[in-house]
């Protein structure tokens, strides 16, 4: 095994450790009070039968695509594929166990002060985020390890590329029944909870009384935590799957064909390390500015990434500049792309910061614009989620312009592997949130004093904002490795055509282009475009649908128990989980299965009609057009959404009206829509634009194993 | 002159006649009692006043961008471009003087039964669509006469092209301004005075008591009509441009040229025809269904027009079958197309209604979600709204695939001609829409008994469905036509850089490709795509502001006089107005503009970073990438904005609750977000998208012509 192998697999253990290390320490602090641990023992249950049977169906749906992957790929990739979606899992369920845990504790806390509340919430953040990246980075780097180290492929060999490849699809699988299973859980326990509560009987948030109380913080747990987990453990697998790939084919034959595949691996390695030192530098100052306290660390972290990429670069990259196929590579070159991916992570930071944080323009214009009613306040709300894409989209392109000129589509990859290569500490960022928003509903259940209510809603305050942030992060990630996962299939196509035995599928193909004057290309184009506003609308329909079911059943233990109002009768918790657990798991299959099934119609569809040259030239250029509207779609729906649950916290604070006042109902509304909007469909994107993309990879490898040519 | 460009020209006159006669005819109707014209006579006053004010700010502007096109490509596209700007003015003004005529006598005609209702309100629309078709139809095929015929120039010259587009950009230029400026201020006054009145002092819709009423009625004809009009007028003329210029350019130098250059003037001719013999079909008939009437009409008119494009393509296309570069051409197949020109029309009609229809499920589903409240019915109309792009979406891939395979990129063309061949009908549809609507609002204010308010409701209703195919329409028509427009661009392209003089701009840039393996145009993509998301946002916002200003003014009217509360003293209309047209033409200048720079910086910035071939191919990719994000927003806006509308006409109806429930009132919330989703941010993507484009093709005769070289 290579040293820089070694090291990189031995970052993996580091993040692994520290999450083990952390997890102990938190497992140590108090969980508060009797009636407390009974809430929290309420949500670890349903957490964890929920994710059982999550996990079960789409157990059943992965073996079924596992053997296919096998009888048509071949077993090194299904093996790929179950490494890539054990993994995924695992760091969903991992994240859950910890935040169920970790929510009580922080409410216990929080009770002591803010700053600890913030740390404990924080550190139960960071297992989250470390496991991701942990087991990512193991994920990829063990398996290419076997792969070429005991069973000696050559590392550029298709068997390489197709298990990476596979385990990509395995996590990115996962990933997306994941979000969207989560996320309708979520956001149908969050929105029927309200409905019934708030708005029909009149109670306040997170009411004991209310039936779905227990479901909405299981919720938070199994989508914002679980869900956002597996999401970002694929983002972080597939970047890096996707760069060693590239790499395996530009560099194929020349001397730098190792140093450019471990590259992204050794990157991500060493950022776990500045990560973790990262962590450390999460604390609350004289400010009491929680945000400060997070972007201490964020810059810390951003700062020590720098010199290590600096330093990694250099020593893996060979001396002087090197020429291969007409573009130049140098390790000053790589350095600096690496740097631009870190500087666009800063700059999304920044510009959702913007969007959704209660100082700025945005946030205040949907708050002021609620005094006019709920009419006004969903327009405005609407009006930042168009406008709030721009800066980001304006980000990406600079982005790309700026690592193209520097070193090509290696440059592009490499700059979205740097920008992944800090998934572990913006995970912790957001893991932070739903631990917060879970031990504020835990005081509120078990009457703690408001004062606690008060530091738990200003971390959570903070939380939506990191969430949008997270979000933006992944979408933007995905609109930076656009060109990366396109260009792995145009090579690998290329490759086919070029190595095709005769009558195979890929014989007198010839090249393939992707020009924007073939009709094809623009089919291409408008239906990957159609794909997430339809699968938008698909799970918005679901989380109302799921919603109508919780409301139904809180209305019937109301009306069934009149006890339950008057506080002398406890609600049935558990039913309304069962309930959430049966429509969310039932909602999800078929908006998941979209993408999956999309680029093999189209394919089968066009090639009929038109021909293979045309069908890969439209299935390409779906890919395409499914990254260029579902950019925007996802930044609309998180950023947007993110305001708008800001703006009501703007007004509790006691600004335009204050709590109870009309503008208040009205940013409630404009919270509820925001709800779906930025937990369910919007980040439920990233995985379908990465399945999408995949799937037309492995297609590719399916037809060239002519088992089906 | 050729028989056809007489017989082409004789068309256009047929249409402005029959506007003229229908006109008189309406005028002759009854204008009801001494209340109602007074009350129309304000509606009057307000809106020639706004129209006046609005067109001298574009005029401003115009005779600014007039300078430059002489100065930079030549007068006689300054000519061109003064005809299109003119015209389209002229179209949008002609609706609004017919319009705010025949609400008060629809009002009257109302009073005495549906029939006569909707008999006077389509003729209405019918002249307003007639003088549309006819002025554009004229404008195109007068000029080019002029030009080809006394003026002696070769019809494929780059003086006639050149003239023919900056035609269509004079038709752009002003029909966004309209799109922009009318929607703003309907919109403005729609959601202030519904926010003042029905909300705030509990009065109903169109309650003479609310100053902002007036100013309501103004909008519905400055918006949906007089800016209906002139984005229609844009759409006919720039599609029949593009399609003339393709000609053009692919038959240059084959004795078909001459033929195919006149086929869209003369299918567009004929359509005519068959439109107006349609206009005599829309009879209510026992069932008193109403869309079944206006079908009735379409359906005619329809199967009229099959048969006259068969009779125009074969008179015209040379028998036997034409192969230049490559692609067969022949009568039939380019009949076929325009077939196919005329299915996509009717599948987006049947698409939008069903999902804008009160009968159907997405309209239902919007108004049984109201009954959980304000956020689920906004939740349910976003998911309607991303939904219900797919099916138009597929459409239009559809139309692609078959006329591509049928003809190639001219087939397409002559299919986007056949589509819109039928504005003339189709906007007859769509005018009618706001006629019916200010007749119940003077119904109301003038206090006639509530049956006629129930008839002229009736109206309103299927007019907002009507105005929704309108909108679906024309963006539709974009989406087939923008390969139309991206070929005109890439062959102008070619055919500068293959004759470019040495030293000029063109010379040495050989082909450039618009490959998507090329990162330059992804930027494209990526750029284009941003727009119709940022100009929603900026749209939507200003609808914001401007309905604050009058949610001020009536406030302060109600304040300052307690007497208009009690109906004694009547409340300031004309100042509501007044404060509305400054607002809505102050808010439409900057977004309005956002499409003309655009191209002109991303060229520019692109040249200077990355040469000119990546420039030209960035420039290219953009306008794909505006089309591919701006079909779905618009389609999304404008059929969710219509559930929207027609779930809250439901529940009025009786279900659900029924008027004054809170189902109601969570309807009147999707209601007031759909307002300016439907009639100002979606509806304005369309011209956006034409006026992106035709900057783009005029960027290159500047080009072209050395002035910039």
């Amino acid at each position: 095994m290579s040293t820089t192998l070694t090291l990189v697999i031995l970052a993996g253990l580091l993040a692994v450790l520290y999450g083990a290390v952390q997890a102990r320490a938190l497992l140590k602090a108090s969980p508060g009070n009797a009636r407390m641990q009974e809430i929290a023992a309420a949500i670890q249950e349903g957490a964890q039968a929920y994710l059982r049977r999550q996990y079960t169906t789409i157990a059943i749906v992965g073996v079924v695509i596992l053997i296919i992957v096998a009888l048509l790929i071949g077993p090194l990739a299904a093996i790929g594929f179950l490494i890539g979606a054990v993994l995924s899992g695992l760091a969903g369920f991992a994240g859950m166990l910890i935040s169920v845990r970790a929510n009580v504790r922080t409410a216990q806390a929080a009770s002591e002060g803010l700053e600890k509340g913030l740390s404990l919430a924080f550190r139960a953040g960071a297992v989250t985020g470390m496991l991701v990246a942990g087991f990512a980075l193991l994920g990829v780097s063990v398996y290419f390890y076997v792969l070429t180290g005991p069973m000696d492929y050559d590392a550029t060999s298709r068997d390489v590329v197709d298990s990476l490849v596979a385990l990509g699809f395995g996590a990115s699988l996962i990933s997306i029944f994941a979000r969207l299973g989560g996320g309708i859980f979520t956001k149908g326990a969050d929105v029927g909870g309200d409905m019934v509560g708030k708005v029909e009987a009149g109670i306040p948030e997170d009411d004991p009384r209310n039936a779905a109380t227990i479901a909405d913080n299981v919720g938070d747990n199994v989508g914002d935590c679980a869900g956002m987990a597996a999401d970002l453990f694929e983002t972080y697998a597939v970047t890096t799957v996707a760069t060693m790939v590239l790499a395996a084919i530009f560099f194929r034959g020349t001397d730098a064909v190792s140093a450019m595949m471990l590259l992204p691996l050794a990157i991500c390695g060493i950022c776990i390390v500045t990560s973790i030192i990262g962590t450390f530098f999460v604390r609350l100052g004289k400010s009491r500015n929680i945000m400060g306290a997070l972007y201490q660390g964020l810059i810390v972290t951003g700062v020590l990434s720098i010199l290590a990429i600096w330093w990694v670069t250099n020593q893996l990259v060979p001396d002087g500049v090197l020429d291969v196929n007409g573009q130049a590579y140098s390790g000053s070159s790589l350095f600096w792309c690496g740097v631009a991916g870190l500087a666009v992570t800063a700059a999304i930071v920044v510009i959702t910061e913007f969007y959704t944080g209660t100082g700025f323009r945005p946030v205040k214009s949907v708050a002021k614009a609620s005094v006019s009613g709920h009419g006004t306040n969903v327009i405005q709300g609407l009006a930042m989620s168009l406008e709030s894409t721009a800066l980001p989209a304006l980000t990406i392109i600079i982005g790309i312009i700026v690592t193209y000129s520097l070193a090509g589509l290696f440059g592009i990859a490499i700059a979205t592997t740097a920008m992944l290569s800090l998934a572990g500490f913006i995970v912790a960022l957001d893991a932070f949130g739903p631990v917060t928003d879970n031990a504020g509903g835990i005081a509120e259940m078990a009457g703690l004093p408001p004062e606690v209510r008060v530091s738990t809603d200003a971390l959570d305050a903070v939380g939506n904002t990191t969430k949008a942030v997270t979000k933006g992060y992944a979408i933007g990630s995905a609109g930076l490795g656009a060109l990366v996962l396109f260009a792995a299939y145009t090579e690998d196509l290329r490759y086919f055509s070029a190595n095709a035995a005769p009558g195979s599928f890929f014989d007198g193909l010839g090249e393939v282009a992707f020009d924007l004057s073939n009709p094809y290309v623009v089919v291409g184009l408008l239906f990957g475009g159609l794909l997430p506003f339809l699968f938008g609308g698909l799970s918005m329909t679901a989380v109302g649908r799921a919603a109508e079911s919780v409301v139904e059943e809180v209305r019937r233990q109301f009306r069934e128990n009149p006890g339950i109002m008057t506080g002398e009768v406890k609600p049935e918790y558990g039913r309304a989980v069962d309930i959430l657990t049966r429509s969310a798991i039932r909602e999800m299959i078929v908006p998941s299965l979209l993408p999956v099934a999309s680029p093999i119609v189209l394919f089968v569809v066009i090639n009929a009609i038109a021909g293979k040259a045309n069908a890969f030239a439209c299935l390409g250029a779906m890919l395409m057009g499914v990254i260029v509207t579902g950019l925007f779609v996802a930044i609309s729906m998180t950023s947007g959404g993110g305001a708008w649950d800001n703006a009501k916290k703007l007004i509790e604070e006691g600004h335009f009206g204050g709590k109870g006042s009309d503008a208040h109902k009205a940013a409630v509304t404009g919270d509820t829509v925001g709800d779906p909007y930025k937990d369910t469909a919007g980040p439920a994107v990233n995985p379908m634009i990465k399945i999408t993309n995949i799937v037309a990879l492995l297609l590719l490898a399916v037809l060239a194993n002519g088992a089906l040519g």
